[in-house]
């Protein structure tokens, strides 16, 4: 029997390239996806199964967590919140969601537990990116730890986070060098038609595709 | 503006004390309670109602994770897995719920980070106890760190478990001291209408009273 997974999908293209990278180290891959209310939550969930086809994963755990519009907080689950198109700025963007990879890392632990599996892939991406604070190497690794001191002892779970150091252009070769198809993944904040090309989310896509050398598949309103 | 404190109030006994030292301690407390599939669901959510108002708690949150049903794995989400009555043996019991406490201490942080909550307070009991690993003080202080570094710089949330190191015969005893209405906790895994007296929780409870030297108001199958 193989050994497993629980592989963390959003539907962007940084949890489908760590998705690829655990099929690829040889593991049964288990893919979790969290529908937490977020404005683009049909087309990520879309995007989560056709990445799950494409990586041949049958073991699907679909989570709803409803509650995150009941904590709001955040651009990303409260619509009277804009999602800013200006452009980046320094500190903690308000797209930001509370603690929100500390949930699903508790949830993914849960389910890693139950299914026996030794590891969670999260494309959490540190360097190039909006500056969340669960999305860094220090966090990843202390709650590897919590992790391990509150489960089982024979429950041993490592948080593989495979583009935590990667630029978003290293993240778009990667996902070339493993023929990830980056059309089957999204990564606007705002829309599910034709991405905006403004959030902060498209500017951090477009700018690794662009330094990358390549183009992306995923139509733009802004052409 | 008084500071603000969140309490996880499941209904048992042990939560409803926490509670009442975060009151004690001069907090304004937020009531977090969690429906989780559990078998006395309806009994536990009636008693966080209870304790809550008890409490004057104004500000709660119930939050439903219906997920956790769809793991299982526990005799208290799995219907067909048979809660244990023979008495407490050694190990992790089959009551045991994947990393419950990881996942509920995760949600009370974001919304301990929304409403701008300075502690979470939680009663998990570490000696007198069913050896749940999510239990410990290892554990909640390992969260701790992870909390703090997963949040925003200036959200700073202490882990409270006023509970950790005390046995069941202290809990009855502080409940009283503190006033405490031991008829509105309930802590029996099988039974919503009377307690049946034989599972882990009904004789951790059972035993605290009876070494307090006070009755159980609540009501018991087995007289």
């Amino acid at each position: 029997m193989n050994k497993k997974a629980v592989a963390i999908i959003s539907g962007g293209m940084d949890s489908a390239v760590s998705a690829a990278k655990a099929a690829k180290s040889g593991y049964e891959v288990i893919g979790v996806h969290f529908n937490y209310g977020q404005r683009t939550q049909k087309k990520e969930l879309e995007c989560f199964e056709n990445i799950c086809k494409d990586l041949n994963i049958d073991k699907k755990y679909i989570i709803d967590l409803p509650f995150f519009a009941d904590i709001g907080a955040s651009a990303l689950t409260d619509n009277s919140i804009d999602v800013p198109t200006q452009g980046i700025e320094p500190g903690v963007p308000v797209t930001y969601v509370p603690f929100r990879n500390g949930i699903f890392l508790s949830i993914a632990t849960a389910i890693a537990e139950k299914e026996g599996a030794e590891a969670i892939y999260i494309g959490v991406v540190e360097e190039d990116s909006s500056g969340y604070p669960d999305c860094t190497e220090q966090f990843m690794k202390s709650m590897e730890l919590s992790i391990n001191l509150g489960t089982k002892d024979d429950t041993l779970i490592v948080i593989e986070r495979p583009l935590v150091n990667l630029s978003k252009a290293d993240i778009v070769k990667e996902a070339l060098k493993l023929g990830v198809n980056l059309a089957h993944t999204w990564s606007c904040y705002k829309n599910e038609d034709k991405a905006c090309g403004v959030c902060d989310s498209c500017r951090l896509r477009l700018s690794g595709f662009e330094r990358a050398g390549v183009s992306d598949p995923v139509a733009y309103e802004i052409d």
